[in-house]
């Protein structure tokens, strides 16, 4: 017998024999006659089974159960509203062991150990299901986007080498006796292949990040949607990029989930008409003239200095984002490009989205003695980076990039106060299961 | 000035003012005037140089330039054929430092190891180009084809923890100062998906495998495309899918991509109607017989004899697949489903294709007892698999999947010898970089 997914019932009202699968989540039981609340992946309805004799109900809360009836209207207002399905049989396929450590519920206020520990449970409440998809629609639409302005999709390798820069903040890994690395970005692969001939290039992927921070905002493992482009004139080229892209983006997944996101998470997408920028400097003076706060991260933007700056976004110019540019040159990686004239600051910017960094980015050295003479300045070696230098004897274009992280990004778009409810199984400094 | 890609000079000829970026691949300097073949990522295209007064070019091979000038019709056939460009100005963007050390040519018989030491210019060969477009393509459609069955895609963690089973074939990673390992398949985490609620998943990302092996078949770490689904009835829905899934993705690079498949790789693409099935011993039986070939492998089809079926489903079905079923059960792994009445065999299956293994999947264990009893079948025991244990306790649909490498598929499809040549970075035993 073939299945019908409960969402498609309503096309198929009064026609008998049909079967429904799902999980059962409700279950009144009034002895004559009993209705369940089924959920398969599409939609919850509600099942009515006749019982004229009384007999004890065979389906516990939560069994997986098959069944088979008609759909038929009804003054039912839960699940799909005036349909319900009339089971005329049924099998318990598999049933719990034992009860559920949580409840399936959208008004649980789990703790993060909770949600973690059970995540099969925890993301069967219909608020972290929709997370999940919402969070799905998002690469799917970067990928999109990525593909209508000409980039190529790659995979770049994640176990690295040893390179003179890394090890800081990277996991090692025994790679058949010698030294690994996992990348914390594909950074200079994409710019390889920048160089390709491809031009333009993303990816999406993990990255890995040997940080001990253990806070709202960091994970050590997560989803990098990266993107590199060759022929730009000046870094303000991938703003405008990056600010037409999160219109898409935002844009599509609010005429999706704009009710979902209503109804479980309690915000709106606000899609930005256009993002305000500000240098660095000026950043750190209007917060302090206009919220009195002094910035403490020297060339860089401290986590309160962040939501200040959104603050002010929205006050101003009524966004969620705001770019902030001219970061200074060390604060930035070595293959960062100076501002000409003003090689103390560099072409690059992040985006702060409702107080959080979510996007890194900026044009890069694309001149072989530039770069070189830069690995000096910053104090390194070409060891490990033969390869990627390699690139740039032969000669690259100018071009730039960016990395946005998805979890920030899905986080931040549900007004969650923790990205780690935005990673299915999160790695931190004390969590490495499941 | 705003740049126009060299694919769409066609819609302006005769504009003046154009700009066009590009690598200068050939150089024909008559004097008074020089036709350069430009590429950028969409076409080549010859630029004409008019050069009266006979100045010295100022523009050598593999120099990446930026033109102004103006598209007209020509008697030209290489490039765009019919079209090309006046440059009435140009600036040297970037020049190679050093000579190229492999040619950029279709008919170059690089060794793989010029081509991975020099991605960076193997890729710019139209033919390596090409391949990774394809490759690109070929994940596109599997994640079209995924969400149009209505497939949610996940992103699961790679860092996981040690195992009972887990080890043998995983690498190591000190994470924060204990032992984890790098996933070498996403397949606990997906089956936990599918009792979360989503019922349907899917994932495109990098698995990890510490096998020594160094053939043209493996690489340490490549991109799987995995699926698992929920409330199937039978492992053969499985194939069913797989079957719709490849004529889909199969047909669409044919059709984008059939006249360079052909021009570049000297192969086509046979899209299958109907993909042969066959179980473990009948195939062994049929190449012995047809082929007078003894299978070397206990259990499983060594390599020539993976060859011989495909020669078969050549032969017999016109078909490049086929499918292999009911393997034997210690062959595969704790959570297979046994066959229901001969516990010797599986409910599972590969997909063999041009000789080749690229998928295995098949129906997953669903009842917490059986996976309980069959974990200690196999000898192990419940260390780090608490958590998706619970999944199975908490109640699991009946359900399983598939996992299809990514590079094997491509090479496949395009006829290449060596797996290897269809990733970007290829990591091998002897090969961390570039």
């Amino acid at each position: 017998m073939k299945r019908t997914l409960i969402k498609e019932l309503t096309t198929t009202i009064n026609e008998e024999g049909q079967q429904i699968y799902g999980w059962v989540h409700n279950i009144r039981d009034k002895g004559k006659i009993a209705f369940l609340e089924v959920r398969d992946r599409t939609s919850p309805i509600q099942v009515v089974i006749d019982n004229p004799e009384g007999k004890t109900l065979d389906i516990k809360k939560y069994d997986i159960v098959s069944f088979t009836g008609t759909p038929t209207t009804s003054g039912v207002k839960s699940g799909i509203p005036g349909v319900e399905f009339q089971a005329t049989d049924h099998q318990v396929l598999t049933s719990p062991k034992e009860d559920y450590p949580l409840p399936i519920s959208t008004k649980a206020q789990n703790n993060p150990d909770q949600e973690f520990n059970h995540r099969v449970l925890s993301v069967r409440n219909p608020k972290n299901n929709a997370l999940f998809k919402i969070q799905a629609d998002i690469a799917k639409h970067f990928s999109e986007y990525m593909r209508s302005e000409g980039f190529t999709q790659i995979f770049s390798p994640k176990i690295v080498p040893q390179i003179a820069e890394g090890g800081a903040n990277m996991f090692k890994i025994d790679y058949f006796g010698r030294d690994a690395f996992l990348a914390q970005s594909p950074q200079l692969y994409k710019q390889i292949m920048v160089g390709s001939g491809l031009e333009r290039v993303f990816e999406i992927g993990p990255v890995f990040r040997a940080e001990k921070h253990n806070t709202s905002r960091h994970i050590n493992e997560y989803i990098s949607l990266d993107m590199e482009m060759g022929f730009i004139d000046s870094y303000t080229e991938l703003m405008d990029l990056e600010e037409s892209m999160m219109q898409y983006i935002l844009g599509k997944i609010n005429e999706e989930h704009g009710d979902e996101i209503q109804q479980y998470f309690k915000t709106s997408i606000n899609v930005p008409k256009e993002t305000p920028r500000l240098a660095l400097n000026e950043g750190i003076d209007i917060i302090k003239s206009k919220y009195g706060y002094k910035n403490r991260e020297e060339g860089d933007i401290d986590p309160k200095a962040e939501r200040l700056l959104t603050k002010y976004a929205q006050e101003e110019h009524g966004s969620d984002f705001i770019f902030i540019t001219n970061y200074p040159t060390k604060k930035r990686p070595f293959y960062t490009m100076p501002t000409p004239g003003n090689p103390e600051i560099t072409e690059g910017f992040d985006l702060i989205y409702r107080g959080l960094e979510i996007t890194t980015g900026g044009q890069r050295i694309h001149d072989y003695e530039q770069l070189l003479s830069n690995l000096r300045i910053f104090g390194l070696t070409d060891k490990g980076l033969e390869k990627y230098l390699d690139a740039f004897k032969y000669g690259m274009p100018p071009h730039g990039g960016m990395g946005i992280g998805l979890e920030r990004t899905t986080a931040k778009a549900l007004g969650l106060d923790n990205i780690k409810y935005a990673s299915l199984f999160p790695r931190d400094v004390k969590r490495l299961e499941p």
